[in-house]
């Protein structure tokens, strides 16, 4: 299975905050935004995998700026590393208010996704070639997140984490 | 300001699974079940603070069992610990089909939340009274895991954190 | 078939009132909460039957008191008493403002729903056990309404109506 | 204040069953219908008032026959008889197959409505002046249907109802 | 196969403009109007084809007034004239304020749909029998604006069009 | 003011097309995606012209290539042109199968929208500043189309129209 490109899978997902996306202090509740997080990394793994990819887990989420209501929030998912059949999607949200014009990136967060077969099962999905720096950085990267994603989810022990001791040494 | 008891805030949420919640092969999508679990939780916060509340983390989810079309989900969300304006709540997700009337867990998590005054500056809360095991428990290891929060968002050193050697003791 | 006990199907449902569910006065309309109440019987039925279950009758339904945008509205959902393939549910209201902390009742009603096979066709489903004295109570009162409910449907004549002379005695 | 005849009101409604309308049988959930009803019925009584109105009750309604996914819903919705502030309206239900051509009534019910100033306070409305025989007709039951009401409300003792008696004589 | 009146399938559409239909303005949004006129077509085309009928044209649409959240929408929409499996449909948009009691005509367009068999294939549909004066002159009109249609999807040439030159003669 | 470029406002717009945005056919229905053009459109309108920007017309739209329930849209919506307050759009659809990794281009259409101030009322935008041969052909054919959209809204009378004459002429 030869393999690609992060720039093949890339997804761009656009959304305006509406009404009913609001808490009551008219800002982005941060549920909606989980959920196109979710939905955007979902079309970049299935264009990647060309499989249906569901929902493997999503990182810790921090959320910082509010967004407002009528603001613009564009997200940007973008594949990292394929591991067998799972992988690893790095996504960015930003914000922009039309009238200022001004974009600030809000948050970003990495979710893992699972190939699928027409039976359900996981099946292999192609390999990452990185090719910038970045990309590189977040592939290599990527086997920490790993670890750290595998002893969360009690599947790991901690001892077995080779590369357990850099994960706190922030990329 | 007094302190509360968790059962004060704790909150249950139900969803019938819907066609239009179904990623292709007829099962919940992720970013739905993530948004559920903010707004159970949402709930949850907004009780115990008696204030709007607002999503600040969501720490590692991860997503085992498939959620089928036409079932029940059930989201349970308790306080664990305040922190002066935030608030940690642990969610726990059941499915329940009702033709084999089986429940079964499919998820936990833990999410953070900020209590919001009325111009949305963030205000103290409540303190949390554990009254049984579980509860005592939680409130203890969300030291931890607050640790861990901050050191992932990189507004802490990883030395500086006390009950770090700790974490990966799975409670 | 082995008769059931009230709470092994009791079910509470949550939703919080979003903009799109009000009308002009910025109060929950009527008909969402009507739908609201109906998939929260809906769940209770299917879950004491173990089957689908549709939606018979519904009581006549008054509506008092507003609910206000934000307010979050609990309902809770318990059997009264089944009638072969039809079961009698009663459902309770209540609206809860994070604030104050208040939490009022605003409505009452009983729907019929009725248990169906795969192929349409209603089947019969377990009894209650009614245990304490409000279930006891509504089991006995669940005859008259079923009167009130034939003859408004135009399927019972008033005279065959034995319990009818009690219908307006308010329990 | 001038009375105003019933086709000044007179609303049609009209949605098509979507999937995410549907029970698992797939047909109409009784929820949707029950809200589209109360829509309709709530665009007559703003018309007929002039104002803002909201649910005030709800009378019994029974399901017959199921609406198919589809299916093409029309609802009919008619001033009754106005009371001081609340206003009686019947609705009637139509589903349509659009393939085999076939239109067939499946519901009807009375539904209340209150119409309330900007201040959200109950105001007089215009009376209603039947011109056919079932406007004067359905002008006349009105008066036995909001008898039963208040009784069932628990706002009349049945002994006061003068036209209670005629009650069960189906019109 | 025999001819149809307009009034067998004329269809009208009622909607309220709720929050999330709105823009920034608090007025419909453009998108959201469209989509309505598309349902009433679609229903109408439907009716009369007594077929799955889907959009295949939508003629310049030109929005004036701004319709306001809270106004009632009303769409009217009715067969002009049958093209073998193709249908031109007329529909009208009228906006309605329940205070004032005021309704006023928004817009109208020419949409275009197609009968499908089961397959999804073309089937041809029944014949327009223009009634009035109205019915005959969008009838004999439908030629012309078919005619700019083709050319616009660069499927006819200019010089081939007959009634091109009657075009802008507005009706 | 200062020109713009077409690349300041290029908007990407991404959905999936869920169960409840298709026909009976599984295809998604054409008011659907008129609405997320309209959507795709309003977002790049508001960025060129920093202000809120409300659908003034759109032109004719053709429907061919079905676009399956699961299939990514992708909308890509580009400024031709400003007149004073309104502004022309492109706006072109693809429609793309993850298990195929075909892309096909589904539609185009022109959209012109309306730059408002706060007060509802028309204000100037910045001109465009056409760069490669695409762009500049779209900015002079603006002009015909323009006069195409006034005569066919009876705002401008044939004779009048200038570059009348080229606009069958297909770019």
């Amino acid at each position: 299975m030869a393999s690609k490109r992060v720039s093949e899978s890339a997804t761009t997902f656009t959304e305006i905050v509406m009404p009913n996306d609001t808490n009551p202090m008219h800002n982005l509740m941060g549920g909606n935004l989980l959920k196109w997080m979710d939905i955007a990394c979902g079309i970049c793994a299935s264009k990647h995998a060309n499989r249906v990819a569901v929902t493997a887990a999503v990182d810790n989420v921090s959320f910082g700026r509010p967004i407002k209501i009528g603001d613009i929030v564009t997200i940007s998912a973008r594949m990292t590393r394929a591991f067998n059949s799972s992988m690893e999607i790095f996504v960015e949200v930003f914000k922009e208010n039309f009238r200022t014009h001004e974009k600030v990136k809000c948050n970003e967060a990495y979710l893992t996704f699972v190939a699928l077969d027409d039976d359900g099962r996981p099946v292999s999905v192609p390999e990452i070639e990185p090719e910038n720096d970045d990309e590189k950085r977040r592939f290599v990267s990527a086997l920490r997140r790993r670890e750290l994603r595998l002893i969360l989810a009690g599947r790991m022990k901690p001892e077995e984490a080779k590369e357990l001791k850099q994960i706190f040494l922030n990329e």
